[in-house]
């Protein structure tokens, strides 16, 4: 017998009841069901970080997992709820282009808007759809209905979709990227993914790239953190398989004073001859 | 067959192995528990905190759920540790007053002092009473052993109980409440229910109340935090039933620098003619 | 049908998406796995306190619990990681030191070199490991795979080891020690065990000894937080066994203005005589 696993990756934080209600709904309308947190601390209502998360972590889960996503800027506004499936994963998130990322692999399957009241709590608040609708739905999808019951068809085209920029060549020649997110040792993670990477690299060899985080310059990419100095910077393709800047046993983010959101050059190594070192 | 349901709220934190430690010991007097977390970040020692907490989330658990409370200042001392029932769930809680809320419902049923060490672990230390005492015996619970067999009943009037503020009417005739908690948005969920506050309003309409923190006030009440603009501040009835202070994707609490404690008061329509708006 | 346990003890993190991977990857391997949060919030890279953490969590767990550390500043590079059999209980851990107090054990039992790579995922990244080899063999171990079947015995006398400074008799005949955590509640949480203590007290009385942060002193031990004053300063035997400072509903590391490896020294009664009472 399979277990069913629902996921929650929400920006609900941990110091409220939030999470545990969830919780406390999804195992009354299915017991057997196993609950597994990604992250409550998405930082409040950030879509772009969330998008991000998600395309990262999904994968490592057995087909068949459920996953929710509440960040939820808009609940009780009009904006809806849709329900996709990817390769036999299920997502449930509001459509407010959360999913942007999943939506652009090629297999994503059936997605309907979740508007079958039958699924949801008796009473909807205008506040807490995680608790009313996301909860119970997910849980009675783990226990077998399937996604056109929970409500109609919709075209991927209609869906809402965040403007998430991708790397791009500048009339320079330059790769441009930008930080997507800051984990807890301090690493920068860019939205620069290997694939744009190695397509901009072709001819050129990673270890002479030059990778910019404002006016400071880091030379090459190195394949573990240890492959420098102590407290020396560095960057490496993480473990989401983007661009990851980081400092061996120190904090990259203290080191060059970033933030989300701050671009990320690279320049070939040509580019690099009549440049100083840094 | 129905999988045990124990939930944890403590203040302990997520830093340290005390929580950890509370499920392995759980786990290995019944290791069929599923154990959520409520949340063990409530701000250490405030059991008025925890008791609106626990209120406002155990409805959402199937029956025969234990709801484990550890905010437990006295631990050690001579304060005793109760388990009570209440239509079908167990509350295991030191005798602190934290379920204070819980006692005012009117279908509480037994009451009981811990006192059986037959459940407890063989070691009792003055310090961690949430694995030796707290966690076994809510482990005990969820194997069968009746509330009976874990000690002696106890009277509700001989619990302690926390001088909880109710919403009340002042002499000028101004519903009074405070701010009981803030969430991780920023929103400030007071101590005034939605029944106070209809029985506040009767004639008057919500539309027009006046909502006051401190020298600003906000005019009415609304269904969804999108009602208003993005910045604006609100006022709804919030997903635990209350009356919850935010700003529209914004944060309340620096809006309006308010914190835990600050009173908030709502004066009718009448009162409004004659004072500026905010 | 015993159900497996995994604890997982990182310093990844809560806000990131590393610790929900590393559990999607358990589960796919092995659906039947209770997993275990004890922290992740290890200080980042913080071998010292998680060496204290796993001995103080560990036997709270039943037989055949598996306990995976990744505190890991090394990931990537030459480090082995181990795995390690305690009385049933088996550690997963990287060679850098992390289970130092776990091998002072008397009853450990075989250790080998996580070695084998048909139970590691397909492709393992030089910077999480976690991921792609602590969870599987995890998972695999948690479905009946061997020691053995991982890799290759090592001694214990060729695993890497922490200096993890004991609590030993000053020239002056002091019992001198650390701090080695400090808790949410800002308990100070020294390196002097009960045993240490015991054996320095044997013909003083543990009520008079002079319990010293910098430059002030606590005169005692007590049994419980409550036997002083509310907002005055203590010293008891903590639920880990080790001498904790406290103050009664306050915080020590506050009162003391202490912080991580801050010396704490033992004085017996006589040589208290000619010194101020604090």
């Amino acid at each position: 017998m399979s277990i069913p696993i629902i996921t929650l990756l929400t920006d609900f934080g941990i110091c409220d009841e939030y999470v545990g209600v969830m919780k406390g709904v999804i195992l009354s309308v299915n017991p057997l069901v196993r609950v597994v947190d990604i992250t409550h601390n998405n930082d409040p209502q950030d879509l772009n970080q969330a998008a991000y998360l998600i395309k990262s972590f999904y994968r490592y889960f057995p087909e068949n997992t459920i996953h929710v996503v509440v960040v939820d800027p808009g609940v009780g506004s009009g904006r809806s709820i849709i329900a996709a499936d990817l390769r036999g994963h299920v997502f449930l998130a509001p459509d407010n282009g959360v999913l942007t990322l999943v939506m652009e692999e090629r297999e994503i399957g059936a997605i309907v808007r979740v508007e079958n009241p039958d699924y949801f709590l008796k009473s909807v608040s205008s506040t807490f759809h995680g608790r009313d609708i996301f909860a119970p739905v997910a849980a009675h999808i783990s226990k077998g209905v399937q996604l056109k019951d929970i409500g109609g068809p919709v075209d991927k085209k209609e869906l809402v979709s965040l403007h998430i920029l991708k790397p791009f060549i500048s009339e320079k020649g330059e790769l441009i990227g930008s930080i997507v997110s800051i984990d807890r040792f301090g690493n920068l993670i860019t939205s620069i993914d290997s694939r744009s990477l190695e397509k901009f690299c072709k001819t050129a060899s990673v270890e002479r790239l030059g990778i910019w985080i404002g006016k400071k310059r880091i030379c090459g990419l190195v394949n573990t953190y240890e492959s420098v100095n102590s407290q020396s910077p560095l960057a490496v393709i993480g473990s989401r398989g983007y661009l990851e800047i980081a400092v061996n046993c120190g904090n990259a983010r203290r080191y060059f004073m970033a933030e989300k959101g701050d671009p990320v050059k690279l320049t070939k190594p040509s580019d690099l001859q009549t440049l100083p070192v840094f």
